[in-house]
């Protein structure tokens, strides 16, 4: 079996033309007001940056002591922060899942643990089926990229005495039932620790934004590894602002929309043939088809990049991801996949004639 | 005695209101064209950093391949990469120098040696003077903080079987005599790998951009645990921008200023009744004085910040760092320290004159 490319990511998808449902960044740009702020930093960008602002701000936002909050060079960094903070035994990650943090773990020399969830039971998540030894368990809510979000007492329950849960929330800002979200609990307990992004809601992967949020101690030893001056100025004026008021609006409206998109996308590719993961929480959804390669290669020629499957440990190449848009986009979506799919249906309509046919003619 | 605090640099001794000759930023802004570049930059934000046109940029500047490059979170990433790239047995790093290199072979669990260069010859490098079972050799050059510069001849001395030799060139391309980098070197010499930084020179200190340069092997062990994405866009645009014509410009001003700055300030501060470290070739100075602390409590009190010289291993509370500034700023840095400077004495004689007082009276 050839190994799984653990680098792939949406990003690379999106060809210059190509209309991206690749990519789950969750608006085009970042709003005005903020962009605002981006310029500001610039006049700043002589002097070392200074991280304390963008500290003092998400953990005013999250109600947590600046000790408890660690910000990082995007959510990539808080993976390999967490690779490196201890001597793991028996580091597991519950796939399918982004693949970072399984690579993170890898790059730093350990040997990875994987926990696959099912298809069948909707990619749900059962504490009970990690090991009891897995001393590191990785596993993201909303997950990407089946968009399932896991209760908050299934994270909980991963919890044992000796043992870290690492909780990617890259999309519990803009996700379905945010009640969900361990972030709070995190705070209290050495045993979890919660990353969060703000590149998905404000569009700012370019710029590098994610944070940790744990016990004090569990923050001591993932900052311990992290090179000085990691987060760049841009990208601590962008925090500061995403923590405020503006901030918050945004990303309530965006949830607001990204949830009417996320149902209606799932309702018509549902209805289109496709068979979509139940319950999408997260801003994209995760579709099985039979053709799904053939499918992704039609839809890249009709101008529309959608995430391919194969590259998720416990999918393969009858899936894809394909990112919530606003209805303009994916009423052409869904108008371009019905002619693909017809088109499908056609030649495997005519293959099984001309097979039906050579076989009356043998 | 007191633990040297190695994570204490210039940029926290600038306190609003202060005149800054304590940071080694070269010009106080980015100049205009780049400044465009980089809000150029904010307009892709939304999409994941590709670090490959800088990559191409930097290597085509070098004339070396490609894959002899990697562009890093700034010059404090390069440390982090190569504390990380083995387990190093005796990783030695040459002192007095910038603090990073050691507190990152620490942060990821080595132990330290220490080569002091002595104050005796004007902190010259003797390359015989390094154990021969060290693995690790890192060196500044110039060096920061002495700001002398080593001959190349004396940097590929230090080449050994075995040993990987890190010259910190970030201040290089300002530094009288750019002929000792050793960076074409390194290209070809699986022993030695080099660090370059565009921070100083175009005052993106807040951005992060630094580099390392070296044969492929020893690169893609550096990359190997590269976080991905670790590069931001705007970083990206900043280096393809720096390493084009306007760059290249711009770097050969900045180091004709800076040269012509430094000897005036060296000079002056000697004639003013300082020991300056001789033949500076950085855009700094080191200068010692029996009075240094107060000296520099005083000239903060004056208005003016100079970086102490006491977090340096090797160095001490009679040691300070002065940046090289436009003739202006020189120009009432040493009219405030003529001051200081007489003060001080003035204070000592009344002291020396009450102590003989004393004396008479006893």
């Amino acid at each position: 079996m050839t190994p799984i490319d653990l680098g792939h990511h949406g990003d690379s998808e999106v060809e210059p033309g190509l209309v991206d449902f690749a990519v789950n960044v969750a608006v085009p740009r970042p709003p005005a007001w903020l962009r605002r702020e981006l310029e500001s930093a610039l006049d700043e960008v002589a002097r070392y940056p200074n991280v304390a602002p963008a500290v003092d701000a998400l953990a005013r936002l999250h109600g947590c002591p600046t000790d408890c909050l660690l910000v990082t060079n995007g959510a990539a960094q808080a993976f390999t922060l967490i690779a490196r903070a201890r001597r793991w035994r028996k580091p597991l990650v519950v796939h399918p899942q982004f693949t970072e943090p399984e690579s993170a773990l890898r790059a730093n020399g350990h040997v990875v643990t994987r926990l696959l969830l099912e298809q069948d039971d909707g990619f749900a998540l059962h504490p009970s089926r990690v090991p009891a030894d897995a001393d590191l368990v990785m596993v993201g809510n909303p997950n990407n990229p089946t968009s399932r979000l896991h209760p908050r007492a299934s994270i909980l329950a991963l919890r044992r005495p000796g043992r870290l849960v690492v909780v990617d929330e890259a999309f519990m800002d803009v996700a379905r039932g945010g009640d969900d979200s361990v972030l709070q609990d995190a705070i209290q307990d050495e045993g979890l620790v919660v990353i969060r992004s703000l590149t998905k809601t404000f569009a700012l992967a370019g710029i590098r934004v994610g944070y940790l949020v744990g016990s004090s101690d569990v923050i001591a030893e993932c900052a311990l590894t992290q090179p000085q001056w990691s987060v760049n100025s841009v990208a601590v004026a962008a925090a500061v602002a995403c923590a405020g008021t503006q901030g918050q609006e945004h990303t309530r409206a965006v949830r607001q929309d990204l949830s009417l998109w996320v149902s209606d996308l799932a309702a018509r590719l549902t209805l289109a043939g496709l068979d979509v993961v139940r319950e999408p929480a997260g801003p994209f959804v995760l579709v099985h088809h039979h053709h799904a390669a053939r499918l992704r290669d039609g839809m890249r020629r009709r101008g529309f990049a959608l995430r391919r499957g194969d590259t998720f440990p416990g999918l393969g190449p009858q899936w894809l991801r394909i990112a919530a848009r606003e209805p303009a986009m994916t009423d052409a979506l869904l108008a371009a996949l019905a002619q693909e799919l017809a088109s499908i249906n056609h030649d495997r309509h005519d293959n099984a004639a001309r097979d039906q046919e050579s076989e009356n003619l043998a």
